[in-house]
């Protein structure tokens, strides 16, 4: 956990003068807001019974279960835009009447079974980096709520390096769990937006692609065994390069959002750490040809790691808000008008590997971006987006101070369905907001398709802030099922998708998954309201 | 349905007379056996009430119900070694009661809902080549037991270009599928030993691998969209590039083996027919130096396709079998000799792709087999291999002929655990078996670890054929099970690893799996006996 109250450990960037003004001139007036400090916060009084309490210390010990108003406040929500404005206002009503620290596995499956027998709900917490509500504190049938931290269990357990898995603890955080990969010299390469905080166990049951998705896979390739600890008893699925002993469990357990148990183990693929790191940018002169360009890509042996293409809009507040200074700028912008690229779209990839595996996928890279018009803007270029890209949500406090309304959404089609999916969403919010802002890029590429993740901002709308954005979102939700795409490629579905997740899995699929739900969780304590309708 | 009784369609090879002296020479004195004729095989009556027979012909036509003895019959068993001896032996006790023909997806679900409603068992058919007993014709407490065969829902529906994806049927076999995919200049690249006969329904729910899954990946990974007909409705689940919209239910039935429903549609990635093949052979100097250098080229981005490497003891009997004349054989093995790698271990690697692709992963390839000690062998010996890779199945009929049991069993484990298993299932089987000959291959690899494939012959120990066997294959189970290798790796559970599978998935895992199956099939009508121990 951070000490800050509002958003992410370390630096808190702010909005620059010129950024500020250049968003005023796009979105209109804006209405500067200021967060409430945590110390303002005041928590309900714990609804945990004296008996539930005294057994839930008997079961973790009494540093395992924290019930100061502190500790409770900053679990009161994640990262989505709701979670940030209620946080803002100081708004914790949301807060769990206990944060239990389970110190290892056993005490994991200890704290399930007391819950089971008070009917205590339980939301199981990794990093705390929820987009969609996947932390809110829905009580279910149950008589008291409590948030079950998992920062305790934050080891690497096991590296075993011929057969390039490593063993890890659900609650360790990505850097901490890089830095004790490499002093074996192996990596994970999964580096989603949320890196800084998320846990290993919140990509497993949430299903996080990570940028580099195209050349290190998304978790759901990773996982190679699991043990998941349920109310029912323990699932321990050993780790198998390859199997068809019945369907794959793993499966069941990756994107299960803490509503089937929680995960206590996980063994992960892990590769070594690569010798060379290439990123670099490029200009294309229109959306069209950067999908076929990636289209191109996506479906050849010899992809780059990560490829990203950001629409014109995109584009344009990427170059606008980049660090390089005016007269860079200015320079940048003839060269691309020169080169016929000016007004077009960005394109970064990235390789990882050795010397003579980069040198080979990025020759062919280079073909193809080239032969879609494409301009090359060089290493600075990627090296500045590799930089940066942890910077987002950082800078969502700043823009909520400057009141602006700012959110991203996310979204994957085939390669024939996405130009209609883009044109969709990007209407549908455009609608409900109003005078706003809508970026989009394509990060994870597939053979058969793509993601669309899009960035919204707009000026918020003070005190309807939730509301606006709710508006939008189901707007945009709709968009994406009427348009056969999914209704997230990588957020999970939380609450803000759950209305949504029968037009994907069909009654069928999720009468299936509330039959495993039932088996795994006959009580139904485990963070209820999320994932299924 | 072949027109054949015993075996597989087309030529049936017969042993010739130095293979049979060097069968005699290796297992001992062989009893010749022959098989009955179809002909000769009397079906118990039907079990099937009028009334259900009216319901049944009434959902799908008087041409989708056959009741004929020989329709019967031919579908008493699959391709296992106990399947075969007992067809052999004209036992048709396991005939079902009723073959059905549904024609397309509705007749499906209308099947199932008659059998639901007169509690008639179902077991879902393909190609017939399960070699698990995954078609065994096991009752549960039906009051009778149809075969829905699904050879007229044989269709490709659809190619999307652009996404490199298609849509099947069910119930088309690869070789058509192939040809139809042809026309479109796509492929699917999935190729198991069954590929003649098998159908891609039948490799959906068995998890099937195919030899060029390095390549091309394990059906689990083609795989982008699916429609099960299940007795609760169906499950639809439409092609997604990628999704964290809750669990992946496409895994859910991938391996479900018909217990809990019937898939009628399958959507596919495909790939562009590849403008190169290349196929050659090499020998390295041991089995433990084979391993590392397959390792190293799994765990590289630009590994061959197809990897296989056989043992000591099959790469005697392949050579031995080969159709290499004497004097070839007696050049090659002074040649081997000379070069220090006579008494070593075959291997064959295969690359497809186009010519840039191929050069480049097949001078890496090179690289790392020369440096195991390897010495190449040429295109010809991969050619031999390429050709000969569906001969097998064909083999078994000969060898049952020659009072030889033949029969195989596969399992995979990571690259540590891999020499264990090895040793293991080898000390095993040949204690069970006595005077037996014990081949095996690795084929299938993965970063993490691969599969072993093993090869049994021994002297047919007549009138207890399957009792012999199953003592064998017991004891290959267990010393799977204890180096902690997968049960199996692509065969699938069926009956005879039924009872090992819940060291696999374990109770919980097990009882996941069951509450699904009440929820998709409440009346247990699907292949009950299978899978599920």
């Amino acid at each position: 956990m951070d000490s800050t109250w509002t958003t992410w450990a370390g630096e808190q960037p702010r909005l620059g003068g010129s950024t500020l003004a250049m968003l005023q001139r796009l979105l209109g007036p804006l209405t500067p807001t200021e967060a409430a400090p945590i110390e303002s916060a005041i928590v309900r009084p714990s609804a945990l019974s004296q008996g539930a309490l005294d057994r839930l210390c008997g079961a973790l010990g009494t540093d395992g279960v924290l019930v100061d108003d502190r500790s409770r406040a900053e679990h009161s929500g994640a990262q989505s835009y709701a979670d940030i404005v209620r946080r803002r206002r100081g708004d914790t009503s949301a807060a769990p009447d206990a944060v239990l620290l389970p110190a290892d596995a056993d005490a994991v499956q200890r704290a399930l079974e007391v819950c089971t027998a008070e009917r205590i709900t339980v939301v199981p917490w990794g990093g705390g980096t929820s987009v969609v509500g996947g932390l809110d504190a829905l009580r279910g049938d149950g008589v008291a709520l409590v948030a079950l931290d998992l920062r305790r269990l934050n080891h690497l357990l096991e590296v075993d390096t011929n057969s390039r898995t490593a063993t890890f603890q659900p609650g360790i955080r990505t850097p901490a769990a890089e830095a004790a990969l490499a002093e074996h010299g192996f990596t994970l390469g999964h580096v989603p937006q949320s890196y800084e905080r998320a846990s290993l166990g919140g990509y497993v049951v949430t299903r996080s692609a990570g940028q580099a998705s195209s050349g290190y896979g998304r978790i759901d390739d990773l996982v190679v065994g699991l043990r998941l600890a349920t109310p029912s008893g323990e699932l321990v699925l050993p780790s198998m390069p390859g199997s068809a002993a019945g369907p794959d469990l793993r499966r069941l357990v990756l994107g299960s959002e803490g509503t089937l148990g929680v995960v206590t183990e996980v063994t992960l693929r892990v590769r070594p750490i690569p010798a060379t790191k290439r990123y670099e940018g490029w200009m294309v002169p229109s959306w069209d040809r950067g999908l076929e360009a990636l289209r191109t890509l996506a479906q050849r042996r010899d992809h780059p790691d990560v490829t990203r293409l950001s629409d014109p809009d995109e584009t344009q507040i990427s170059l606008a808000l980049s660090g390089s200074g005016g007269l860079t700028r200015r320079l940048l912008s003839t060269y691309l008008r020169r080169r016929g690229v000016a007004g077009g779209c960005l394109v970064v990839v990235g390789f990882e590997g050795d010397d003579n595996d980069v040198r080979h996928r990025r020759r062919a890279t280079r073909r193809v971006l080239r032969s879609a018009g494409g301009v090359s803007l060089g290493k600075r270029a990627g090296r500045s987006w590799e930089h940066g890209r942890f910077r987002g949500p950082r800078l969502r406090d700043a823009m909520l101070d400057a009141g602006v309304l700012a959110e991203t959404l996310e979204t994957a089609n085939t390669w024939r369905g996405l130009p209609e999916t883009y044109d969709a969403v990007r209407r549908a919010l455009q609608a409900s907001l109003g005078k706003a802002v809508v970026g989009c890029h394509v990060s994870h590429l597939y053979e058969t398709g793509a993601s669309l993740y899009f960035t919204v901002l707009a000026a918020a709308d003070q005190r309807r802030e939730i509301e606006q954005w709710n508006a939008a979102k189901l707007a945009a939700n709709d968009a994406i099922v009427r348009t056969g795409a999914t209704i997230t490629h990588h957020h999970a579905v939380g609450t803000v998708h759950r209305d949504h997740v029968s037009a994907e899995l069909g009654d069928v699929g999720v009468a299936a998954l509330r039959a495993v739900k039932r088996q795994l969780d006959p009580a139904g304590i485990l963070n209820p309201g999320k994932l299924l309708p």
